[in-house]
């Protein structure tokens, strides 16, 4: 592992970092704060998976979460959003596949099956990483997210629910598989037999049988994408099915931007705390 | 004026804005933050000027302000920090001159002279903009910023101790006609005749007999330009001797960066609004 940066922030660290990635076979950047109560002994650790188009450094920038985060004694872990490389195959000129859109899926088919495995990086080979070099209690985890990084937020969670005390997601993507700006995407991660896009699409997996403690998620009422592409009342319904506990606030005038997240983050991360702490 | 994007935001508007200056004699895009209490009538106006680079966006992305100016009820009015386009003269490789280099000084040396006028911007032209088309109370005004942007606050504040009530700085350059960084950029704003480069001087402006009630300044140990450009101490030495109360918190360990801004930015914040609402 590489430090690019460490800056201090509100007491604790907030560092950039790099590793030769074996699962997505790159060079991988995430981000890392670490409050000054690590002095004390290991902290809870909460996940935050970033949307299309960003990096780790959009929600390190925008996210406004080192004040209380610092305060409730959590470290924040924020992977990027897929592999990137000169080695690594893309569409430059799509948002919504290849670089920036990982979707936090392991691609099956050529030729991403080699580098898109954002799935297994951020499930395990970064967490790994995460426990030998941070000082990280692994006991205690939780995990949310934004847009694309709500959908990855959700569908892991209720992939381990054994590992994540707390999941939860600002205005995420529920159904990847029906939505236009994911449907696509997973047709050349994942291949053409839509069976196989149900492991990675909430509403799905909540209809199989997955289940989570519960979730909380926050959704602007002015977010463009709101009807087209992330329809969290689907998700709501399948949970309301399944008996898992939902809160959804839907808030008036709100977009996607982080200027929306910034607003509620402190919600999340008390959400998460009451959990982790 | 034209409005180029508003985000709802910590219950309030994040707006960005742009409109055809004739000080600059260019278009100037600039950043307003109003809370929702301005419903209920005007609000005080706190100025933040940024550093070197920075446009009006670095602080509106990074510094992490809306969530205590929303609860405070400051409307906050980030300007950019030079005049830009094709017809505005640059050095392009140059970070300390030009384009996001203006200094907040109004040039007088040929061929800057034309456009180069950010301390008549910031002290006229905007301020009529933002009293026009905001919902402002301009008897109650507060000026802070970071680094150069800093020292647009400082002199600005004591050239006008009529018109703010409270005046405050992150790492600001304080005695820019001695500072490596900022002398060149004197030198072909203001030309050669170095007393007139003292009326954008801080510690310059307080030795001339220049008053202002008092100010704050955080400063961070670990910033690298503390001693080469910074020197925070030659200010309180100038305030010290001119009776000047003057708050300097050095933090051990904090660099130039805005995860020191954000981290302090809610100190500074409380320290305008008590003298502002």
């Amino acid at each position: 592992m590489k430090t690019l940066s460490t800056s201090l922030s509100h007491g604790g660290l907030q560092g950039v970092y790099s590793h030769a990635s074996e699962t997505c076979a790159c060079d991988m950047t995430f981000a890392v704060f670490v409050p000054q109560q690590a002095a004390q002994g290991p902290l809870p650790v909460l996940w935050y998976l970033s949307g299309l188009t960003c990096t780790h450094q959009n929600v390190m920038d925008k996210g406004e979460y080192r004040q209380l985060a610092a305060e409730l004694g959590l470290i924040v872990v924020c992977p990027d959003t897929s592999p990137r490389g000169e080695a690594v195959p893309d569409e430059k000129d799509n948002w919504q596949f290849g670089a920036g859109a990982g979707f936090y899926v392991d691609a099956t088919e050529a030729p991403y099956a080699r580098n898109y495995r954002m799935y297994s990086y951020v499930t395990q080979e970064l967490p790994a990483l995460i426990a030998r070099e941070f000082p990280a209690d692994m006991e205690r985890q939780g995990i949310f997210g934004h847009s694309m990084g709500g959908h990855g937020a959700l569908t892991i969670a209720l992939k381990h629910p054994d590992r994540f005390r707390s999941a939860s997601a600002f205005a995420p993507i529920v159904q990847p598989s029906t939505a236009g700006w994911s449907k696509p995407a997973f047709q050349k991660y994942l291949g053409e037999d839509e069976t196989a896009w149900r492991a990675y699409d909430a509403c799905a997996l909540v209809e199989d049988g997955a289940r989570f403690p519960e979730f909380l998620i926050d959704q602007g009422k002015a977010d463009g994408f709101l009807d087209d592409g992330l329809r969290p009342w689907l998700f709501e319904d399948a949970c309301h099915k399944a008996g898992i506990p939902f809160s959804l606030n839907m808030r008036e005038g709100y977009d996607h931007s982080y200027f929306f997240i910034s607003t509620f983050m402190d919600d999340h991360l008390r959400w998460h705390a009451q959990r982790l702490v």
